[in-house]
């Protein structure tokens, strides 16, 4: 039995320190020490672990996070929604986002050619530049070959990217292969349905990748999921691991409720039902904000692993 | 300036006078009563009217709701997850989902077969029949032809079922689309998979889907979204509007908050700012579970535009 | 086995009729009409029902239907904060709120006199009339005598109301005790004060309204609670009906979540552990905003209660 | 302008840095530095600060991080509701609360005596200890004098205590008045009306209380508010300063939505409506578990601070 102790702040007190301290605290405190427990426990289990995040997290700062999760070894499969791909590939060019405000004034934003996603804002001629980049790449891929799994398209694209802060660039460098199940949604989409007017033998065939991310694992692996937000990043994650087995390890974060019985909300516990995650695993459900708590579980598992050599330090 | 107004109940109140009196009530009944006269301005106007809606809605019992709605021709343009596709199949197949708990016992219930999203069971024989079911319609499928775009897919297979509460056959009776962008992202896909493995040739063309969404209207049409829930749903049907100039009417309804900078969560304001809905709209956000809250909105909108003659009664 | 059954439209379909559907539908909605069962069969039994709602509700339409709710016969304790006696009062004195916005100027509004709560606008001379009022209220009360139980004091003032679909009023007359815990926390608890300035043996007994509030049932009778948001409404009214053994019959309805530990959104659930709620009681939590849900449980209750004669009809 | 930037983890991150960083991630991460700014500059100006927190906090370990912020000289004024007294005074006397699970038994947890916040376990036995407290306590209130306003019978319990972690004992050593408007609503209240019982001219003065609140500052003073959770503790500290003036500066730590209207998810913007909040004060809103967030608000606060010598080190 454990008990709930009264936090107290010390001096310098380490991000290490702190969240171990959370683990006694109360409600998602408690929760999201135990999602940083876990996640150390399916890295040091030799856990593949699959890593799913919804765009908008890539709009934030948390997207140089991600590739140095990538680049140490933390991440082995990553899953998530074409908005991320864009805008990995817009910061990777020098875009810039700016920090704004929840309460704009929404239609003078749209009058000065701005975006706003929450608190931040993206500019209209980031998207302007964003298409001349895509299609000196689309040239590119289609040299290559007509047919591209989404997969293998965008290790090609993270190949051409030279940025140590970038999800595809770090992906393509240490084989970690992005599933992206809805490659039309977004701007990408629109690139590439030009480029196919033009040359009509153009196909992403999504159906191979879905055989990729199928055998990206297998049965006999020990299989783990840190799953970020909701929508189908999330949902393609549990279903590739449900197909080989299930997983061993869950993390869940989100803001979503369950009560609606919505993916983006169901918790690990709904899981089980499904053979998604195994009944003897460990599994936890954080909610609230990612960009806070996600950091807040990764840390403390960097450190941990790092000083045991399972991850790079840095 | 319209004031606050005491609600109360009168003997055999219908649905239309209540919601007429929630607009005086206060808080989100205000809003819903505002998305309900929405609904009635976009289809008075002529819009076009996109109705995207994620796939826990289709295990409820709005399935029959939303068919209803394409055969009383209030919905042009469907956009939804792969999910709600193949509960619709299913159903359609005399699969009958149970009315179940969302405290139940999970490792108990993936004992017996049965898989829980949130308050309803799904058992696992009705995936196995929806296995029986797929293969012959994929063989029929790739009979006609080895490249197909989804919406084109769906249709065909709408045009094979006979039920008239299943949204793909009345959708395909219709001539109303049905986009899907992430097809692969659930038991419909692994059949695809299971397939193309015995025929590469086969392909889904998700990028000629794209274009066919795109042409689905035009700048000069009016355009109206009834978008519920969130995920790739929403910002499918709203990413194909704002290519064609933007929204004249929208009307989301969700449960998630925009606080952390979601889809799911993002309010018609903030989609002013991307010129996704225009300035001068008219817009409404609505924040609560759909199937108590749709319903309502759209039973209202149903009595008076059959009184007009604008959908058909019943 | 109760399956989920697909929705549709009916011309001219009562409330009543759509929530007794709505129980096949799915997630919120299932709660919904089991929440409308559970309101029946409390009242059926006999049971005395506590009511417990917040201010921000009396701000809305619901208050004429809470006053129409007593003079049914349906709530026979009331348990609610300091801001729904004033806004009662207000409203009975004639003030009006306005239907405003939630994307309000808040600057704006603030120098044009208008306080905002949520999307209804209450404005600064609604205080200032407030004020007029309470002075010789305060002034009648002194002169029957110095020491005020909080009920017995909000009984005296109902007394004083002429207004049909006043809270304050027809708990008077009905003779249904509303209790507040915390008289002192709003305009009303300035006035109090002022006058005690001025009368230093003017006394607020709140000790002696707790032994009203659990002298107002027994450990032998049935109770039920119908509880509407959180805070200190719903914890009084389950505290005295713990003290009292417990309740029959629960409905908690609530926007809260559970994952933060508050009594908002504490679930029936929970209640269990506490023995708040007995163990094979009927209980009902039903997420979602109280000014759409709220009515629709009590239609059908009325509804078929008043077809037994249970409730007056009107 | 300032730009969104990629957060990287550094070995040894301390607590400071990472919410440093925090201020140009996104969302909710974004707010929360800002949360931070705004306590340090409220604290650098010498305001009055009111820190108001709701009981399901004080049964956790955030408990003893509220009695070192009093200690410390961060809070000058107190607003909470009665279960944080009582689990203030339990905890003193030793009595320990267990780390427990949301997906309890609850039925089988009320058999073995066990009653559940949340995640956390709270014993019968304790609240049966709490009366064997609490009948000497008000034997010895009682000895001085027979009426009470609460704000003084709580600093005399705060100094029968000797807990270093308890925030009636640092209170009361350090001169910060704890108001509580709603005093009888728990089990204390249900001793104050046992004993009432025995001494019918024992009075609990709420009234006077509410002259003390008003009176713990002046329209001069600056005045700052850091309010968690909502409930009339946070209604209660925001209509005291109202009084005053209103607030210059503001922080709102909540789980709540604005969409319902309530006070509890009522935003630091809405508050500029009513003058609660000042035209040009700092205020901010965050959204999220403040188990989580609110020590981060204030490690980077007390860190700040402690350099300046504006609070003390430890």
């Amino acid at each position: 039995m454990e008990y709930i102790t009264d936090f107290r702040w010390k001096k310098g007190i380490k991000v290490e320190e702190y969240v171990e301290q959370l683990g006694k605290v109360g409600f998602q405190s408690i929760e999201l020490k135990n999602a940083s427990d876990i996640v150390i426990k399916m890295k040091k289990a030799g856990a593949k672990i699959f890593l799913s995040f919804t765009s908008n997290m890539v709009t934030s700062g948390l997207r140089g996070f991600f590739a140095q999760a990538i680049r140490l070894g933390l991440a082995n499969i990553i899953v998530t929604t074409v908005g991320a791909i864009e805008e990995d590939i817009m910061r990777a060019n020098g875009e810039k986002f700016v920090i704004g405000d929840f309460d704009s004034n929404d239609v003078a934003l749209y009058e000065e050619g701005t975006n706003r996603v929450g608190n931040i804002f993206v500019r209209n001629e980031s998207y302007a530049k964003f298409e001349d980049l895509m299609i000196p790449i689309l040239q590119k891929l289609y040299a290559m070959k007509p047919r591209w799994p989404v997969s293998e398209m965008l290790r090609e694209i993270g190949l051409m990217i030279n940025d140590e802060n970038s999800i595809l660039c770090q992906a393509a460098k240490n084989n970690v292969p992005i599933f992206c199940p809805a490659i039309t949604d977004g701007a990408f989409g629109f690139h590439l349905f030009m480029f196919q007017q033009k040359h009509s033998d153009f196909v992403v065939d999504v159906v191979k990748d879905f055989a990729n991310i199928v055998f990206s694992t297998t049965h006999d692996e020990i299989k783990g999921l840190i799953s970020l937000g909701g929508s189908i990043s999330k949902h393609h994650a549990i279903f590739a691991c449900l197909l080989n087995g299930g997983l061993d390890y869950a993390v869940y974060m989100t803001t979503a409720s369950h009560s609606s019985g919505s993916m983006s909300g169901a918790t690990t516990r709904e899981a089980k039902s499904w053979g998604k995650i195994k009944d003897d695993s460990d599994a936890a459900t954080v909610i609230g904000d990612v960009t806070i708590t996600f950091p807040l579980v990764m840390i403390r598992a960097f450190e941990e692993l790092s000083k045991e050599g399972i991850v790079k330090g840095e």
